[in-house]
């Protein structure tokens, strides 16, 4: 009999933990007089980036209006009065999946500051690789930092600059920084639009009447109208000033080194990055897994919803029918009450179950994007076991993942990377699964590229899988070098 | 210019009205001290039935304990003290489909009464089509509401009836009642299941170690691991008391005639309704409606989530390949501004979103499981020639719905739907599809039971294609032969 | 060391459990445009009466309008849409304090309900002492109850009575309850005030202009600049229906006899009963105290708020100086950590602090309106002395209260009285004060009525003190004699 | 008729505009496991100085810890975990009544900052006059501002200072401030309390066991039981550190001059200031105002809450009874729908109703502590006549203030202050008033100081009757002599 006074054991629904998270989207708007509206628009569209918290600023000529607010722009940015509270023709937005806990709303973005000559509004998306030993730097000499984004060092860096023009201060700040960005910056009622200078993170331009648009995602583009026009280039600053726009570079030209994960999970399937549609690249790794890896099985299942195009392709190319073998629900349990005399780990069902007509008395192959720390992959195998598969087999859409990330992706620490810690074969058995398999890396890049990766100058930022990264890590190897510094003295609440 | 002044115009995603609705989902659990947690699970794999309202009611052994929210299972029933606050060996639960507005509380199931003898607390999906006129007789007599729902009539002739044990006066209740119902009913610590005259709504009895479950679907009793016993027969009463089982009729024998929307739209794809698996009879559909309606394009595209297993099924019959050609966002926009300058309904765009990729230059098949108003189905249509299909036909998995539900689904009135009021032509117009087809009323009955419409015994409840009800309406056609009669003189806040 | 794993010991502030809390207000108003606004107002005015919850009901002519609310009127009913909300020329208001937990919205008044010929919604101060046995009797024919509110029966018995009309289906109700009661109630467009027929909750009438009002206190007429009228009479009930006035009376004319707590503590001073102005009456008091129990001290200082009326009239008849001694925080702090090295109970200073320069080095007399479980007198003689009082002496400006109240007043149980178990000396030495006195019965007479009590025809409901309860104690006498009948088997969340 | 399409007009009840409000309060702790409890009950005990937010911040020995909330004390630090969540034996806190609207939580304090060395945390009470000069000097320095408080300054001065040791770093920013201030700040883990070169604000220090403990009243210290030592000097920091004490001056040594208004209205009637009784104080400016203006009344009625100390010390000198003629309701109303019919102004009796027993036929003198707009006196003037008053008369308990404060008083700007406008007899017409005459300066200073003002060395901060400033209006002097300069081009959600 259960122990009535025994706290209750909970039952959580985890799989934020076994994917890795982007943490943010931008948006910008110059030249409309629904600058603020549009905004929310193309941040809905780029929803799928980050949910915890959005921000949208506007200038409507003499000042600036910021609202940021935790949770998602429409429960944020749809009340009628909008207009009127984000007044102005230009406007900035950013959602955030924030990795310093909900409650910090300091650090949601626009980040904001008065500086000398005006105001600077700023959202970014990525990773500043330098940050910490800048504001280090920058707090020895006196600053006072008002969040711990790393986004911040940006606005001090341009506030000390002694340039004497504002956006020149700012294009001061973005030579001294490195790492994976996409800026939208409102410098007073200018706009700035800057990407990092190997194009790791996306950031696309585009045209709505005459009004000028960024995004990080074309499909943020197609949500409000406007076609595209072209990719802000790797070490490019596009500025928007009394109705003309301009170009600078801040770094050398260079060809875009885009990350591969926008490709295999983070981007929307409708998106277009550098003119390649990532519906299709899914697919066509999934074509070229069927041709790598192929396997006698029944039914292709795509572990849902981000497995899907890779499954299809997977089915078009081996010939096997395409099941929807697991149902997804959309409401989520994020934890309930483990019933006491039930020895199963319930939690996988409060988000998959299995449809067991498609299942029962088939040889079953899973196909998911990609595979990080393989807990929720183990419980689907299980799921389709008990549901009465009779061989259970497992493909990964892109190559193992073995090295972390540090551009702005918030995936899991290398010691808990599967792939980083046993060869295929015991994570097969890890998984129990019959067989496991992973697109090989010029795999991936035939299905994204065209053609296998160039070795001395690789085609995408693929350091998930190579270790190469495309940057220096300076933060990264101070604090393997030395001991961890702190980035700030403060517990917040 | 905009005015300034003028109260912007606002953009609301609309599918809410465009699709029908179900209204309830009912769990019932009988003999496991985890009663309380096992309905918050069952509920939690019910959700799709209902999102507005849940509540779940148990008893303890001497004293009933009820809890009733607005929102969602996951929000409402997962807290670590759960077990202490609904104690007990027998539980029921609900979800609800709220049609009175959000903030009717006072109609959030399960109901609950003091009687003579002891409490009543009731769950309910379906519709009591004389409830009304039973209604009208009791306020008469001196019965005193405290909803406006057509469940609370059950309480009340149970209060009222003079046998004298309590399960007796619970199936002299159910024997004045007509219409469509599934209800899981506690009377003290005794839980009776009942399921209506034809079997209109569904309800599932299983097994979990000594505890008995009842859901509404299958895929409830999977969440907690129960196994399937048998459906509840149409006028069978399930009585549990002191650890026995008995079955009990309220009505003559006869063969469940299930409600074909069921099968089309409600249920979960991985449930199975009297034996049948739901996304088996969808892909049927598909299958049955590429012979029936077939058409020469380059791709099938399912308007999602909904359309996809008819889709699949179109596809393996056709040949032509299948495609994710809408994205559909799962982050709710309710209402945004709609920008000044724009002249498109921008409103589609919310949630749906065409996938380039897949559209551009191909004739497109859409596949939808049914066509209420069709006023999704036009901006979808009008969405794929946006991204560049050539041409856009449209296919309807069910026939043309031209008659409204009485019993529990909240369907548009008869003249709002688009197949009531046009021919297959004129449609094809509003929508300003190429074709447009739908599935015929024996393809249906073929892929659902796999034999045609028995039409002096129909297996299903097909009104909505037939007008044949498979009851009296007798509520509905007093206020046809007189005028409309008020339930209630309360305005409620 | 302090455990920093023990749960930290918490500091509750308790004056609610010290004090009696009168269970209601009500307010109605006939005949303006602005009833519903008005009754907001009054009901604010009476906010005093009952914090934790408020109802407004209107009838616009065809249909009732209720909103419910837990919190304070001006928490709810002041949004600018209030006239559209609760449109109609006739409304009744209620102020509630709860006495069975705050999250229990069903048991808000004002309870509705539809009934043969129209809808009845009715407001209720004060207690029907035999409503259990007229519930026991209803649910047994059954009826469904939906509050564990004595005032339902009210409902249930109109509603069943055979009159033909609704005005005397309700006067048939008022003859078949017992106790104290002030209703104000909507028969449709109608309003019918009634008072107990021994008068002891109060109720008066008053003019505004076309419009008829009634209160339970005059205050509430002053707020809505109506001019008093008269009271209601003791079984009197008054009718306004299509413009027109009329008095009936469901019990024989008698003199009214009512509450000494009104006079003591709960009405507000500046409101005036059966013609005695509360603040005279307390004030009054004082000055007998004065003279029946002198004391030779330096300041006289009154327990805030509530003692300062009767310590002035002590200091004026006494010639000895009154002093703000004690300063009351309106700042509600109702529970604070307790500091771990903290010997001394700090919960009394979350409310009331020693203002020592009135105080050290003095000889103090403590006046309280009254001394119920004494708890906070204890502690208010101690903070006394901790400020440097030399003598610190009490006094209670009503008789010593040993009896339970049944009438709507949630006063501590017989047990917890501390002058029903202890005499005056035991008392003084349980309070710590130098000495201790009350007021006598006669002497409070003579404050309140200018004469002494008239022991066969008492003037007024002085139970606390005598023990002579004006009705029969049905309901209580009922549970003495057997055991506790419960109200219900429903454990309310 | 009323136009039910017209916004109705609402009722407001506005004694915030009529009355000063005090900006803040300030609390500390070292050397006391409790420290963040004791301070949370400090702060409440504060809760009159400051209602719109409040905030502790502790430091654990490594690392600090900040909680800010809008709202009350007792709303925001009395959860059980509180130890837990604001560990360390230092902290301080902060509440404080905004002036920037309600939302603006970044300027809520503590203000907290990493610093070269450590960090700082940082709470305020008073107003630095040369705030902006020194902000527009920081930003256009580089220096980025996350608040638009004054008191952020002092965080940017600290840091920017060369001094090696953070103690001395925050030292040489208190010498650059100018105005009126009472600080705690923490600097890691060490506490300094730092008080104006002038003393205008309050600060004094208390032992309780071996914790030292600053309050900006001694009613605080009272409240955690903590004896008072000494009243912190203008112009010394009193430090801190590893257990020990030391006093430092950043300014020469002067007498104290503490505000008047503290005495007049700010301080708990329970706090001494400078060793002077405040209740002693108000009720000597009652009696010194009975000696100066008298008038032959038959009654004193106190404007409730704060004329009643001056009102019994009139009474008292004055012979003539006082009484509660005026019932100030505890239950804010802050807005109403004003009913159409009435012609009205209902808005005092939202707060403030007639005693009419008191009054009816009597001739009245009100006492009030002071007159700032005029307003709310008229109000309650033309009350009193309502009531019945024969005759109305004025006396405000201090001098007529003439001239707006700039040390952190919110008072009503110079335009709005009715004595700065009018004489005697003009004021007494526009308040309707039989007659009125104010406390002299002499009077007042007799009242507090115990002689006359010494007008070389003005014992208080008295110029709001004066004109006399006791420091330099570096930013006032700025923006009267050139164009207002704007503090942000940020506008706030």
């Amino acid at each position: 009999m259960s122990d009535k006074h025994a706290l209750p054991a909970t039952l959580t629904y985890d799989p934020v933990t076994d994917r890795p998270q982007e943490e943010c989207g931008v948006f910008a708007v110059y030249g409309s007089e629904d600058a603020g509206v549009l905004t929310a628009l193309g941040l809905h569209a780029l929803q799928h980036r980050g949910q915890e918290a959005c921000g949208i600023a506007t200038h409507d000529g003499s000042r600036f209006h910021v609202e940021r607010y935790l949770g998602l722009v429409g429960e944020n940015f749809t009340s009628a009065d909008m207009p009127q509270r984000l007044p102005g023709n230009v406007a900035i937005g950013h959602v955030r999946y924030s990795t310093q806990g909900a409650s910090v709303l300091r650090n949601v973005q626009p980040l904001y500051s008065d500086v000398r000559g005006g105001g600077i509004a700023l959202a970014h998306n990525g990773h500043i690789t330098n940050a910490r030993v800048l504001r280090e730097e920058l707090v020895s000499n006196g600053a006072i930092f008002q969040s711990t984004s790393d986004s911040e060092v940006v606005l001090h860096l341009a506030a000390l600059s002694r340039k004497s023009k504002l956006t020149n201060r700012l294009s001061h700040a973005l030579k001294q920084i490195e790492g994976a960005f996409a800026f939208v910056v409102l410098v007073n009622d200018r706009l700035i639009a800057a990407r990092d200078p190997h194009g790791i993170r996306p950031l696309v331009m585009g045209q709505l009447g005459d009004a000028v648009v960024f995004a990080s995602e074309t499909t943020a583009l197609d949500m409000v109208g406007a076609t595209y026009t072209r990719d802000v280039e790797p070490g490019e600053a596009i500025i928007l000033s009394d109705g003309e726009m301009r170009s600078e570079r801040f770094s050398p030209a260079r060809a875009a080194r885009p990350c591969a994960f926008e490709f295999i999970y983070f981007a929307r399937p409708d998106s277009n990055i550098g003119g390649r549609s990532v519906y299709e690249a899914r697919k066509e790794m999934g074509r070229q897994l069927a041709r790598e890896m192929p396997v006698d099985v029944d039914v292709i299942i795509p572990v849902p919803d981000s497995g899907v195009p890779a499954a299809l392709g997977y089915s078009e190319a081996s010939g096997i029918p395409f099941e929807l073998g697991i149902i997804r629900s959309h409401f989520v349990g994020r934890t309930f009450i483990q019933p006491n005399q039930d020895r199963r780990d319930m939690s996988v069902r409060l988000k998959h179950s299995a449809n067991a007509a498609a299942v029962r008395g088939k040889r079953v192959l899973l196909i998911d994007d990609s595979i990080v720390r393989g807990t929720t992959s183990l419980k689907i195998v299980r799921l389709m076991r008990e549901a009465g598969a009779t061989e259970v087999h497992f493909r990964s859409a892109c190559p193992p993942i073995k090295f972390p990330d540090f551009y702005g992706i918030d995936m899991a620490g290398q010691k808990e990377l599967i792939a980083a810690n046993m060869d295929v074969e015991q994570m097969a058995a890890k998984l129990e699964a019959d067989s496991l398999a992973f697109l090989t890396v010029d795999g991936m890049y035939q299905a994204i590229t065209g053609g296998p990766r160039n070795d001395r100058a690789p085609q995408l930022s693929d350091h998930y899988f190579t270790g190469e990264y495309p940057t220096r890590l300076m933060d990264h190897d101070r604090s393997l070098s030395a001991k961890e510094f702190q980035l700030s003295l403060l517990v917040d609440a």
